[in-house]
């Protein structure tokens, strides 16, 4: 399995084994944080992350990882780069790319939100980063995908129903069911996080219910992939729109907020209507009395937790609670995936 | 001695023993700087600089700190972290802290003058974070103490009375007498480094003469526990209010704007009338005549100097200044806590 | 040779045998980048990068190169440093120098364009720096010179006309003829990338032809040592303003735009006139039609290029075109000279 010099823009570009490779990897480097073998694999080396939108959590694991592969992540903003737009001179993205090329072993992209004007912009501009750069290109998280989300969900996931954090159990979620449901919140978020969610969750043979009110739609085509995804695996795929319905026989409750697809009408991003939209709908959320209705499921979100629409404390603070987990596991898969594609691990 | 774990709010929070473990491993560190005893202490670790308020030296000093010591300080600032306010949808402190537990090896905050409505508030955010957090938290700054400048302080002092960079005597600043002045200036700044100064001067058994103007009253609960130390080490401790007087017999002749009780009256920092109200007084400033009245006193300053205001360029840039040497130590001492609490050297 | 602790603020300032000695050893670490011998040199050194203006490749290459040294480049900018200006209080640069060379291995500074008020303000800053640091210091571009930028240049051009990436051959370029050209465009360039050029090009033996239009001109002082340059090496330099001319027999061919001498009266840049003013003059841009005309040569450019205003897109990314090597050679000159002047390599 070799994955040196590969992108990474989504899961469902790679193949399953090579999920796995990845996901093997990063499982012992949790249990085995600082051995030497890893804390030299980038030694000297440099990764852009190039973000057009800030970040806690990306940011944060992003910097930490490269730093524990001996390597460094430098931070770089759009302002910084000058690069051209519609409005003003700059440089090309294929200069840009070219040149970073020569300096660095790897590219991250973060894009989404407000820093694009219409569904699947962003993914687009790393498309096109990915062309020119000669060495490997990621999405940190764009508009329609987030790999490394979905890694850090299954690994964390495969950790709950297996003998605990740094244990995964992937072959344990077949099978099993994943309740991701749309809920209330105030700050209209991207279809990223949930599409990965849904496009990993479905190549692992979990059973998926997706729940959102009517008008909240995702993306026809990922919806196509996930069904395709399921089919294969020989495992049920539902669309309801109930906020209390699902919740029985789940395994997995998976909540999180995100913007209906007007939300880019008029070409610009309305989030102020978006948030407005959702806050009409107080009745999705994720609360103890719904959880206790699961197979004891478990409670997964990618952060930050809008607590209080998204999910009630006691259920985000709860003993069933991955957050921490997930978050943590960031860290670990983009070690690997970075180990792998950019230090030839 | 087993310091590793432990959190470091201000300096009266360790014990004299506690202290001097830190500072005899940051002399040991200044006389022998790259040392590869300590060059791989934080290898492949992360150290989150949190800063709310930017920095020159606190921020230059911590990120060569954690790169001397083989590791990585990370720069964060408000703006990437979208944590939750009173007005906005975001994180709350608990899902900050511990996230960020699972990819770091520490955090360092610094929040004072216009980030916070009110004093103590600060300090009490960073108590929020150390309480949450499962890795230790420092102070670099806030509106109430800064212990850092504390260490590097004493060090500076006790190198000047000792034999010189990297050979303090801290026995022999035992009945050293400290004049600590306010100043007038145009910065209005918080009382973190005054008051952590008066801490660590008390502790370590120094005579003190505090001098301000009428009004400029610094925090009572810090003042008495100044008192505290002073009685228990058997020193002197007065408060005059005398532009001139107190020079007679001082060693070491601090001088520093600070801003009054009332300039965060209606919850705002009222930075331009404290300016205003500071500018009025200035007979309060370090001068070459009134320095030549000390017992030879060096001039202590924790930078950035206001040049002019608070002391004279003869003064500050003259044979008696210790300020580079003790900015210098800001480093040695930065590199030293961290060693013992996360590096558990 | 020994260039321990020398400042590099233009490559006029060093001799040919200097030079040349930076780039012998930037041609080593470009031919075996990741040996073991410079892994090492500045580990657990800071380099201080103090951006003024933005930047891409200039920060990009800087970081890269401390990173590739073992050590770690810090990006400071203005906003983070508190100084003193004629309206603010604050710190002087001497107070700032002397703190930093406490820290550091040396410091880069970046001042141009929209940071300074007149020509040469820029470099007379970086000069301060350089008087009161007892570290390196050096210009990463400033409104007179870009030292870094002549090394690469001079480094491309000789791969080129030498055996390509990692082989060049400095004599050759001894009697090659470089047209140096004005070009329009939308970003009123500052002078120093090309007034670099010319006088790095004027020391290695290089005959010069400068073009421009009428009132664009450039520092007379520096004019002045690129003909004494020339002179001491029998070689040739000639001025002239027709936009077709200067291509028959060039083997270099440079095109960028710049400001006029106008750019800064009234104490402010005036930007938009600048760029208002140069698109009146679409006849200067390097097309494959000119390039036709001469000796086989090399497109150069310092980038970031204005395509379609400075240079058409096939010259630019033509089988000609030097510009992502010249790029490249920013990381390994800077690894050179950092390794020189702050590892004592």
């Amino acid at each position: 399995m070799d994955l040196y010099g590969r992108d990474l823009l989504t899961t469902q570009d790679w193949s399953f084994d090579e999920l796995m490779t990845a996901l093997e990897l990063a499982t012992k480097m949790k249990r085995d944080r600082f051995n030497p073998r890893w804390m030299k694999v980038l030694e000297g080396r440099t990764f852009f992350m190039f973000f057009y939108n800030p970040s806690v959590r990306t940011r944060q694991s992003f910097e930490c990882a490269a730093t524990e592969l001996g390597g460094h992540a430098q931070y770089l903003t759009p302002e910084t780069m000058r690069l051209k737009t519609a409005a003003t001179a700059g440089e090309t993205i294929e200069d840009a790319a070219k040149v970073m090329s020569r300096y660095a072993a790897g590219i991250g992209i973060r894009i989404l939100e407000d820093k694009v004007t219409r569904y699947g912009e962003g993914w687009e501009l790393i498309k096109e980063y990915a062309y020119w750069a000669t060495i490997p290109v990621s999405s940190m998280a764009d508009d329609r995908f987030h790999p490394y989300q979905g890694l850090a969900d299954i690994m964390g996931w495969a950790e709950w129903f297996g003998e605990g954090p740094g244990r995964p159990n992937f072959e344990a979620l077949r099978g099993k069911k994943l309740l991701l449901t749309w809920a209330h919140g105030a700050l209209a978020r991207s279809w990223c996080s949930v599409q990965e969610a849904l496009l990993i969750a479905s190549r692992f043979g979990m059973h998926i219910t997706l729940a959102y009110p009517e008008g909240y739609d995702l993306d026809p085509e990922v919806i196509g992939w996930v069904k395709a995804n399921c089919a294969a695996n020989k495992a049920d795929f539902e669309i309801i729109h109930d906020p209390e319905a699902g919740y029985e026989g789940a395994h997995v409750v998976y909540s999180r907020n995100w913007m209906s697809p007007q939300a880019y009408e008029g070409g610009v991003f309305r989030k102020q209507e978006e948030i407005q939209k959702a806050l009409q709908y107080p009745q999705w959320i994720v609360t103890a009395e719904k959880m206790a209705r699961t197979d004891n499921a478990i409670f997964s979100h990618p952060m930050p937790v809008d607590r209080g629409h998204e999910v009630t404390d006691d259920v985000a603070s709860g003993p069933r609670s991955a957050i921490y987990d997930i978050a943590e596991n960031r860290l670990h898969v983009q070690k690997a995936v970075m180990a792998l594609t950019m230090g030839n691990l």
